[in-house]
């Protein structure tokens, strides 16, 4: 099945638009769950690791039966080496066990040859001697498309080859993402609107019964009036929201991201998820070794409220 | 040691500005290499992964006496999955065994937070329970600048932390890198000279006695037009030049990225070294079993080539 499609039909089924972001650091995950990973493992790095699965699979325990998919971002996996790519590899096997999408977070990019190979890794097969190999076999990948359409082609022809997805970072949620992508050219349009005219492009050949394409599109939260034209410009992009919660995004900034039927983006929440255990409205109610039920809680709180701004603005187009 | 002033002190040391990019394809490696690999791993990945470390050991070692850095190209590693991650490090180790500068090209981008992890990942270190833990320790990373300055900071700060470098994709070889590059913005300046002109600032704090910072740009061989004008607009970047040969970029192309003196840039060969077996050049003098004397002959042909130039514009200025 096309991933539009996969996508739309899991945000309907459990009636929300979230993803649970998975940037597991040491510093979020409980003692007892460390120190038992460091008694059993000497080598830091495969402890850290060991960890980390404990973490993420507790998280995703608690909230896959209410939330549609999960971002792993690879920077925090592979700054433990092997071991972290191990973890990460081990994530995404968990998620999909559990019937989660999974979006995996590199924001990749390169030459065509060389996209064809991070194709290969995340979405598609790797030959080896005339056997191929899924690697990691995401659902989708983050890419950067700054080298233009045939540093992107690739990814797109795994998409289309795989039922997999893409999302291309158009407008980023932070602070200094003006600086490139603000800059308006001579013909009116801001580099991020230019961006995401060539998203519009790279989307035609895989356009789903859904109405979007499996080329989505970043842009954060943290720019909701971007965010707001950027849902006009890209009408058969799915949008994958980032910077809700401990980024600033707010539930009222991320509605703009929707289409009147509640569809059209994934909002996305690590933090916010992860540390729900040490925000101030969780703190009182659950330890930090309870972190997989504030998750949840804070799951189910950010479902309401996200609803309850799609459910208004559906009420008000009436 | 500033890093810049590392890459400097090398390519004096060595008279030669080249880079052995390390990019290996399964399809590159000869048979017998491979056979003894498969025959040894029943794991496919596996078997892939120590085929390349014997590949690439054997090219490190055919060429690291006249040559001063190496460019492994992580997708074609992390398409192996964790055995590939395994090999990659395998590469790095070795190449630095062998005194040579290791250039991990990854492309890696982020906001904040995240570009911290790629850059505890690639150039600095990542704590484990307050254990500082090396983890690819690789001399530089290229890095791509769509996000703006604070995706790039914590990139610099490892710079100037661990002397290490990084290069910012400015003007990429490939076709299409115009699509977005190219684009001119209002108040004149090409997308890619805004890069250029933020290069210039992201390097303003890890400037080296010879004169450039540790904060380098990437521009491709096939445009030497830009290459030209990209060399005067960032004074005191580095400039890795990709695209020399298998690409398509001329010796006359890349001598547009040296200063007067001969320095100030970077060629990059990979294809062209790693499969010079199969040139027309060398395919007569040497077997695929002897493809590390083929790619040493064209090592010293790329050398004398570029010299050649080098040397000729010195003259010319003289």
């Amino acid at each position: 099945m096309n991933f539009s499609d996969k996508l739309a039909r899991k945000i309907i089924e459990k009636q929300n638009p979230s993803v649970l972001g998975l940037d597991p650091k040491l510093e979020y995950i409980p003692d007892s769950i460390k120190r038992k990973a460091f008694d059993e493992y000497s080598c830091f790095e495969q402890a850290a690791a060991h960890s980390i699965a404990e973490f993420n699979k507790r998280l995703i325990d608690a909230v896959c039966d209410i939330i549609p998919a999960v971002k792993p971002q690879l920077a925090y996996y592979e700054m433990y080496g092997i071991h972290g790519i191990w973890v990460f590899n081990e994530t995404v096997k968990y998620a999909k066990s559990k019937d989660l999408i999974v979006i995996a977070d590199g924001k990749r990019n390169d030459i065509g040859s060389t996209s064809e190979a991070y194709a290969s890794a995340y979405l598609g097969k790797t030959d080896i001697n005339g056997e191929n190999k899924e690697i990691f076999d995401a659902d989708a990948l983050t890419v950067n498309g700054y080298l233009g359409s045939d540093g992107i082609k690739p990814f797109v022809e795994a998409c289309e080859k795989y039922g997999k997805g893409i999302f291309v970072l158009v407008k980023t949620s932070n602070l200094s993402s003006g600086e490139l992508q603000d800059l308006t050219l001579d013909d009116g349009r801001k580099v991020y609107e230019a961006m995401a005219d060539m998203v519009n492009e790279w989307g035609r050949t895989t356009k789903g019964q859904c109405g979007y394409s499996s080329v989505g599109a970043v842009v954060g939260a943290t720019y909701p009036e971007q965010l707001k034209l950027l849902r006009k410009r890209m009408p058969e992009s799915w949008i994958l929201v980032p910077g809700y919660g401990a980024q600033g995004g707010k539930a009222s900034d991320v509605a703009h991201a929707f289409d009147k039927d509640g569809l059209g983006a994934v909002i996305n929440a690590s933090r916010s998820l992860m540390c729900a255990y040490k925000s101030e409205r969780w703190k009182n109610e659950y330890s930090a070794e309870e972190f997989d039920k504030a998750a949840r809680a804070e799951a189910v709180r950010m479902k309401e409220e996200i609803g309850q701004f799609i459910f208004d603005r559906k009420e008000n187009k009436g």
